[in-house]
């Protein structure tokens, strides 16, 4: 089902939370965006080839896939984009990555399907134009991967920011925004401390991210963070959360 | 072309060096390896979409495909194992790899085709036996993939170190082991700096790695470091070389 996150007539932000069958644990659930302006399209972290199919048909009611101009991908892990061959044999869109990783999607193609179409995002980062407004490339580097975008969309207010925030529930409760922070925790706490890199690094990121107006954290697993008291509620805990490197010492260095 | 790292007759390792298209600089040269034992067979690293044809026929002539019992998998980047779903479908393998990545494997395929044939690695590493001997799964997470192997051989005494100790070079130059460990760094200090995650965690796996009989270090990009005089130049250069997180300051973090 598709979730509208923002719509003000010219303006649309889609989410899909439910293509995923994580029915049996294989695979983890992942959120698939659709940004439109002015009838300019966008896909951001499109997913893997489980995802393919369903999300075709699903963005169909709201634009047609031919037409997408960008993929927008946070970084390239098979959830955020290993259906990117299908993609670029779809539609004529160009994918838009961190220079860290131009070279290595086109691994992800058969052919010369990629050949020119690859968008490398500096590390500083990068606005889009997309229709009239611009999207965003905000650096978040080592949160997971070393060459790492999130995506802030300045007419909506939502900052989509790939593996940060991201929970680990069943696709059917992907849906709902977190309501008790606390008890939200539990779902978090685990994915952050393995799969982020370092507290250094998350307090650069909080830092920065309070420099602007986010009205919603999106991540590409598990709920939404809406409203600026939940937002902050985020901020303020991934900004003390030891993980990564920080909790790694000899002893996970060992022969086996 | 398959260059033989080694051969006793009934214990070989194969490296793969020139399947990929780096012509034009759009994709990142990537070596594949083979080993077999006793009749027994797994691919390491196999590759993505771009080198699967090519392997497949390359392979042909040392061990039949179809008979590959193991996919052994450093991580979860394209170029490692993007192929994924072609050889589960060619294959009744199993893919070996990090409990973190397990359950984002499925996300390559298409159809349940990965379903209960993923053997999820636990942190500390395992033994893996293959045909008459042994393969060590060695914990090198955040070199760079949170959750990430290098695999050793006993046999050959060959530490597979995936993206440690990669070079950027051209296909052409991969096959020949490093002979100028000073002129060779230019090759490996900027992939390095950026892609390996930090100090600390370089030094934990050299002090790990010396308690190993390392007689060859094979990465998956670029060139080997053959004998130990070679392998000790490696361990005592990324052993004071600062990277990643330790690299970067709050001017990384900034809106753009």
């Amino acid at each position: 089902m598709a979730i509208e996150l923002f719509n003000n007539g010219t303006h649309l932000c889609l989410m899909f939370d439910d293509l995923i069958d994580d029915e049996n644990n294989a695979a983890v659930q992942a959120n698939q965006f659709l940004i439109v302006d002015n009838g300019h399209g966008a896909l951001l972290d499109p997913g893997g080839n489980m995802t393919y199919n369903g999300l075709l048909m699903a963005m169909h009611n709201y634009f047609p896939p031919k037409r997408l101009e960008y993929i927008l991908a946070s970084h390239a892990d098979p959830d955020i984009i290993a259906s990117i061959n299908k993609w670029m044999i779809h539609a004529d869109c160009r994918v838009v990555i961190s220079k860290l990783w131009a070279r290595f999607v086109p691994h992800f193609c058969s052919g010369s399907n990629a050949e020119g179409r690859i968008e490398a995002i500096p590390d500083e980062g990068m606005n889009l134009k997309l229709g009239e407004s611009i999207i965003k490339a905000v650096p978040a580097h080592f949160m997971h991967s070393e060459g790492n975008f999130q995506f802030y969309d300045p007419i909506s207010k939502i900052l989509f920011t790939g593996d940060m925030g991201a929970s680990i529930v069943h696709h059917g409760e992907a849906d709902t925004p977190v309501e008790d922070f606390r008890a939200h925790i539990q779902h978090m706490e685990g994915f952050h401390r393995r799969y982020m890199i370092s507290n250094k690094i998350c307090r650069y990121w909080v830092n920065m991210v309070r420099q602007l107006d986010v009205e919603m954290i999106v991540p590409q697993h598990g709920r939404p963070f809406k409203g600026k008291k939940m937002v902050n509620e985020f901020l303020n805990w991934i900004e003390h959360l030891p993980c990564g490197v920080d909790l790694m010492t000899q002893d996970n260095y060992r022969l086996p």
